[in-house]
């Protein structure tokens, strides 16, 4: 029994919040597409004292803008003093329930989704604030899942393999739609006079940090994934002419002047937090500003999974895959490969799919009976709860049902949002939490898809760690595991990206030499929390196989119904005025 | 005014269920799938004047024995008492609830599901109504969904093509699971001895037929779609042998002896009222008895619509499809094509859709979230009603969704029961009577391909009419009008077989010479009643030929994934002990 007595002790000893009376804490803010989340983190272990969410006010505009005038179809913006107000109340807020001296804080970091990006006067002012730019959809912030820029994104890849551009490749031989230049190239030819007053394009994540320090940075993940930005240069000016003849003078607007320090390497100070930000936060002005980041990337220190081949899954609404790598390789399907896109030194890799929780959700919204609901009501757990249960308690298989999970287009491998869901099988004897079940497998399918790119492409996937809200569903992590036929680790934060941006603004204080070393300290990982069972691992081998053959029969081009489906969708919404 | 004033009187007139003293009036009785119908109609001219139903006190026998014992999946029994209880509740009620004097009944028929098939005694004892084999399935009515002889039905058809067989071709190329020589052959199979005591192998329509007039009879309906006679010759006893030795005699199992009547033609009279059946439905003894009819072919007359090219769909839970051709023309993935299978001295042609309604009942029950329910509560509406409202309010296409119908397999013209339903274009903003819309127009699209299956076969299809309960839906109609570029004719009876049994009783009881005579006096159609909207038409066009690629590619071979992931199913529901 001395050792239970030991277990005891030494488990009460790692929760214990106290704290010495000469610790130093950072704070990280994560901005996701509803919220900003401040969490405030003790240097010296990275245990995690106090956090805040501010939500904001105007949410996603995708119908109508602020100051009125509906939106076309697939536009995704967003307000940028919502940002703003996270500072001025989360941060504060998480200060607070910390219980902590504010004067205690050495240093701020943030991180946000990505490709998010706004024009700007030469000063950060954001377009849509000055008076006479309120009504124009194309001076507002464009939130990441912005789709309305594929016919761009489609004429740039187009051109890219055509001339041949060396940068294609880095990105799988596609950009997205959602990414700098496709979004830009829609505000010149949409808008061509907001085009000409926008003299800085910048990421939401280094729009912030230019809030909080006042010094304009470009952080190297966001210029390398969604900025183009690979060997130290950009897209030609000859490229972009060939493109459109007024887009020539593009990259003007992302990179900073000659003299000044360009790309800033991750972890690195941005400079010291303003008065005004001072004041906004309670902290202390001077502090140091990290430079911004990408809420999918800072994860992977915060999990202690920078090593090569430590594939970081973040599991939410929507799943990014970012892992380190020791030499260059060209992915087909990937998002990118950036040097030093997650840890300075290395090569980043990412990949994505584009709905997981989103999809189910979906389905629990729309596809859930009455009955299932109620139940669910009745017993005071979730639908997904519900659903999730009476789905474990069958058979692999037993559904009869393969779906695609490309109700939000397919990011990785494909990289086509046009793409849309199949769900085959159906019998009138399916059940809902069959069709949930076959939901959740197919996008464990997705992801060995995208494990699979990677391996065969000479990229080694040695260990498969998830972080991200979906931990929580126990059932979708072992059925990860058996799907992959890999132990699965899991992130030990259930704040993944604020502690990931809490360890960068350790760096940038000074606290720790390097994002590695802090990592080390004020990272968290539990390893192999799932393993795979041999005998559901093979029956998933053989809906595997199914799920492969139709991905390939809908996403490769065999039949192209998905996109024509979509073009009908489109028009027949176009010509009933919707 | 005069015009209108008269139009009304003459309105009126038509309405008036007023009848004479010297009024004769037949029964009509449609065995369903779950209940009896009776329905009074007077001779002269088919008013419908009082009906009852009585439903199965067994129902669909498809889990547990009524003497115990479990059943396998895909079993479908029923109870042969159930059927004369029919006769002793609901034939009284209608006549009652028609306030006529039963002595005026001249003639009662009946048709019936098929091949709804039993084994009795040769006096027509029911096997499982001898107390020795009450507990023995394969003792009681296989209804026309016991779908458990599809191994069966493969080795029959497998064998007729390899010999070759000359029926085959009559029916498509491939006989059903549901007919008489695959439930035979599983029956010899699975249960020997209950075939060596199986005497007689018998269509309900046939039995419920001997019960009324004490003499057993073949139709000529059931007999050449169901039993495989075609030129008046029976499958060989040298085929059946090699199927399985022991199968050489099923024919005498079916066959009447030798010097008695044989097939008896539609409409002809089977014999008198007996006694017994006089006491059961309180109608005079020896009035006519018809001979046993489908409830699909029996509804052509009712619609008066047994010219050839005029093609009736009886639209319910699944769809019937019945023509006469002038022409014998084999049609690939037809269900049959039959001399006199429906109207005598022409070829009646059948073809099916195995879900339809079903499908629709499937996707309200299982797949509409529960604020969809709860609206129609409040609307006082049923789901289906909000569902169509709110499908109808969209133009065509606006879905950007393709299902196939399969759910519940196959009829024609693939004829495979184990496909199963598919739907692609899903998007995180479907919305469940998107998904609605998209089934009703799949059910189109199926009856789509039959229609232009005939037509490429050489037998035109000149009027589309349209029978059963899903007439209530007038979204629908329009939309298989649109579909299928057809004006739509629908039948001026909710009652359709019954009327039908009705028009055939009234034949047997010599009040017309046959029964087109019978159909122009006493069916009832409405000419027209839908026409295509040529902008609709043309936009259903695009969807259809997407629909028609999705057809091929999972029904024709090219990726048999349906069928492997039914055997993924059923394999690990049996792992599972299920």
């Amino acid at each position: 029994m001395v050792v239970n007595a030991h277990n005891e002790l030494h488990h009460s000893s790692d929760t214990d919040d106290d704290h010495a009376a000469g610790d130093s804490f950072v704070v990280g803010v994560d901005y996701g597409t509803l919220s900003g989340r401040a969490l405030v983190v003790r240097v010296s272990d990275g245990a995690e004292l106090g956090t805040a969410v501010h939500e904001y006010e105007h949410g996603v505009i995708d119908h109508v803008l602020p100051g009125g005038g509906a939106l076309p179809p697939d536009w995704a913006l967003q307000y940028p003093d919502d940002y703003r107000e996270v500072l001025r109340r989360a941060v504060p807020a998480a200060v607070a329930d910390a219980g902590i001296d504010p004067a205690r804080v050495v240093g701020i970091g943030v991180d946000f989704t990505a490709c998010t990006v706004l024009p700007t006067l030469a000063d950060g002012t954001p377009l849509c604030e000055l008076d006479e730019l309120r009504d124009r959809p194309h001076a507002y912030v464009k939130l990441w899942k912005h789709h309305a820029a594929q016919p761009h994104a489609d004429r740039i890849n187009a051109l890219a393999h055509k001339r041949p551009e060396p940068w294609i490749a880095r990105y799988g031989g596609k950009i997205s739609s959602e990414w700098e230049y496709a979004k830009g190239l829609q505000l010149l030819e949409e808008d061509p006079q907001i085009y000409a007053r926008t003299e800085r394009w910048i990421e939401a994540a280094d729009w912030i940090t230019w809030q909080l320090c006042g010094a304009e940075t470009r952080n190297a993940c966001t210029a390398g994934y969604k900025g183009i930005l690979q060997d130290g240069a950009r897209p030609t000016a000859a490229f972009l002419s060939a493109l459109a003849p007024d887009f020539a003078d593009f990259n003007d607007k992302l990179d900073l002047a000659p003299g000044s320090p360009g790309i800033s390497p991750l972890g690195s100070r941005a400079g010291g937090l303003t008065a005004q930000a001072a004041a906004w936060t309670g902290l202390r002005e001077g502090i140091a500003v990290c430079v911004g980041n990408v809420d999918a990337h800072v994860t992977a220190p915060a999990a202690q999974a920078i090593e090569p081949g430590q594939m970081v899954a973040i599991m939410g609404t929507s799943t990014c895959h970012v892992m380190n790598g020791g030499q260059l390789a060209e992915v087909p399907g990937m998002c990118g490969v950036v040097d030093g896109g997650i840890i300075e030194g290395l090569w980043g890799y990412e990949a994505g799919q584009s709905g997981v929780g989103d999809i189910f959700a979906w389905f629990a919204e729309q596809s859930t009976p009455g009955q299932v609901r109620d139940e669910a009501e009745r017993r005071g757990i979730s639908v997904h709860e519900l659903l999730t249960e009476q789905a474990a308690a069958q058979p692999v298989g037993a559904h009869g049902l393969i779906a695609l999970d490309w109700h939000s287009g397919n990011r990785s491998v494909l990289v086509d949002h046009h793409l849309s869901g199949v769900i085959a099988g159906l019998t009138l004897g399916t059940k809902p939490h069959e069709v949930y079940r076959a939901l959740l497998e197919a996008t464990a399918f997705g992801t060995r898809v995208i494990i699979d790119a990677f391996e065969e492409s000479g990229v080694p996937v040695n260990e498969f760690v998830v972080a991200g809200g979906l931990l929580r569903n126990s059932f979708l992590m072992q059925l990860y595991a058996d799907v992959t036929r890999r132990p699965l680790s899991i992130i030990g934060s259930s704040q993944g990206p604020a502690l990931g941006s809490a360890i960068h603004a350790a760096v940038a204080a000074g606290a720790y030499p390097d994002v590695p070393t802090a990592a080390r300290a004020m990272g968290k990982i539990q390893r192999a929390a799932y393993t795979p069972d041999p005998k559901r691992a093979s029956a998933y081998d053989a809906l595997y196989a199914e799920y492969l053959r139709l991905h390939d029969y809908f996403g490769r081009g065999a039949n192209e119904v998905l996109h024509r489906l979509r073009a009908i969708r489109l028009a027949a919404h176009d010509e009933n005025g919707d």
